[in-house]
């Protein structure tokens, strides 16, 4: 359909399976446009397969988020779909084999969030080898005062630092661990040829000449508990991991059994594999620092990537490239 | 005295008036040299000022951290001493005009610190700004399963960071910041002309322009509360305070306060002006980081810090030229 035949319809419409949480945060107009109609799902009385399908004909597009799941079973309900914009730049919660077969465009966020979680894993890094944290628990509970001094905490500097996955937000947390003098190489499914880190194929290898382990790459079937016992314990004793990937990238029942028994030393967590609970035994541990899976969670990143979804919506309707385009590699 | 003499001698005596934090994390031979004698006034059954007038005459160094003051009155007390070595890098414990009247050398940790005490100044911003310790609080009080998701943050990149104090300790920040895409300028004593950051002489002016302020620098009669009501005004109810300095740099009490009414957003503070005690005030505040004055506590720089402890008193005994002098600016 041409951009120009448009102009005496009704906009095109845009399905939202659940509220996604700019609206929470920013109210219903977080992602304002006059070129697009959002139908949400949520506020009809009808049951959802009735309410989709009164709509099948007409749902051009969905807009997920992380929480609203695309299964091959909605795509089929809704046959005009030929788009799928998600919040998230993670794409596991949307069916991508069947967006392909069926023609649908997918547009994520892109890499509107990479420089806040690039942020968030080098926060969580110097927080766990730095005690940040656990001392302020320290502080506040006026140990300090009655015990002295919190215990030594280790070095940022001349650390072996292991990305998992070089994509935008491996490339950020690099660049930034540079400038503390870190030393950093990486593991990914090929070597990136204008990088100038050190490579590993091995991601069980990367771990055994790292210090620390952060993972930054996505979830699939391949990177599902990628991070095994194996690579746990190549890590070592004196080895820290952070993740900021997705939880189940990390087999956490093994990651707690290492934590419990210092097969590791620390870790900085902002996902995990059934969010929002997390295991009780990490707690009571002082080297461990759990995030809420909030590492993109600032109102400039939210307010960008609420630009860039309207853009992408807007694009796509006008017949124009997506902004952030979802392509197979 | 020639280095040449002390070949049949005892070696030099260097007195501790207290026991450095090395010595309980590390032992009594924290600082191994056998070209030097230490001797532990604490291990003396004699009175503080009978013990000193005992050794009056062979003291030739005095090894100090910052627990125990150098006073002008020790240094009357023990008129054989040449050189005060601490193994800090701030000097706000040493009575340096009556050590410079007395001809007595001065050396500290030098730039050893400088990296951790960055390394932690990053840290401490990022966990305010990204909410980590908060946040670490409400998944370990088991709220993100029963409140949801904890409030947005804010992001570092483009935020204006203003330094204040750009000696190493605050050009290493600079270096970090600027990684993270923030925007950086500074006050201190003097222009420094080798620098691409914009300079403000004066740091009401300096607040008044920042979103960030850290402060980098030593403590001094200039510098005491020199961070007073005024400048936190300028610095704003968005603005964010760092305080990795010393703790009576900034007014304590109008800091807290500015916290309790929400004149500024947040602070991380490794030093507090009586430490260790900490304004009540802010335990129940989730807007500030909270440190034990820990910023150089990593094992890496204690193990730095002593060979560099030794490394100058045997320089200083063997009549060459010191490591890390202080010199007069």
């Amino acid at each position: 359909m041409e951009a120009h035949d448009r102009e005496s319809q009704e906009p095109p419409q845009v399905l939202l399976l659940k509220p996604p949480p700019d609206f929470k945060l920013f109210g219903e107009e977080a992602f304002p446009s006059e070129k697009v109609q959002f139908l949400k799902a949520w506020k009809s009385t009808l049951p959802l397969d009735e309410f989709l399908k009164t709509h099948a004909q007409s749902v051009e597009a969905i807009l997920s988020s992380g929480g609203a799941p695309v299964t091959a079973e909605i795509l089929r309900l809704m046959p005009a779909v030929r788009l799928v914009m998600t919040t998230s730049a993670g794409l596991n919660h949307i069916d991508i084999a069947e967006c392909r077969r069926r023609g649908i465009s997918i547009a994520n966020a892109g890499t509107v969030f990479s420089e806040d979680v690039a942020d968030l894993a080098v926060g969580l890094l110097i927080d766990v080898l730095r005690n940040v944290s656990a001392a302020d628990r320290y502080v506040r509970q006026g140990l300090w005062t009655t015990k002295g001094d919190y215990p030594l905490g280790s070095k940022l500097g001349g650390k072996q630092v292991g990305i998992v996955g070089l994509g935008s937000i491996g490339l950020l947390v690099a660049e930034r661990l540079v400038a503390f003098g870190c030393h950093i190489s990486y593991n990914s499914r090929s070597q990136k040829p204008s990088v100038p880190y050190p490579f590993y194929s091995n991601v069980r290898e990367l771990a055994a000449n790292s210090d620390v382990l952060i993972i930054c790459c996505g979830l699939t079937e391949e990177t599902h508990h990628m991070i095994n016992k194996d690579v746990l314990s190549a890590l070592g004793k004196e080895g820290v991991i952070v993740n900021i990937g997705r939880g189940p990238i990390i087999d956490e029942q093994e990651l707690v059994q290492c934590l419990v028994q210092g097969e590791i030393k620390g870790a900085g967590l902002d996902v995990f594999e059934n969010e929002p609970d997390v295991p009780k035994e990490l707690f009571a541990m002082n080297n461990v620092v759990l995030s809420p899976h909030s590492a993109v969670f600032t109102w400039e990143t939210f307010k960008d990537r609420q630009k860039l979804v309207v853009a992408n919506l807007e694009a796509f309707f006008s017949n124009k490239p997506l902004l952030t385009p979802v392509v197979d590699e």
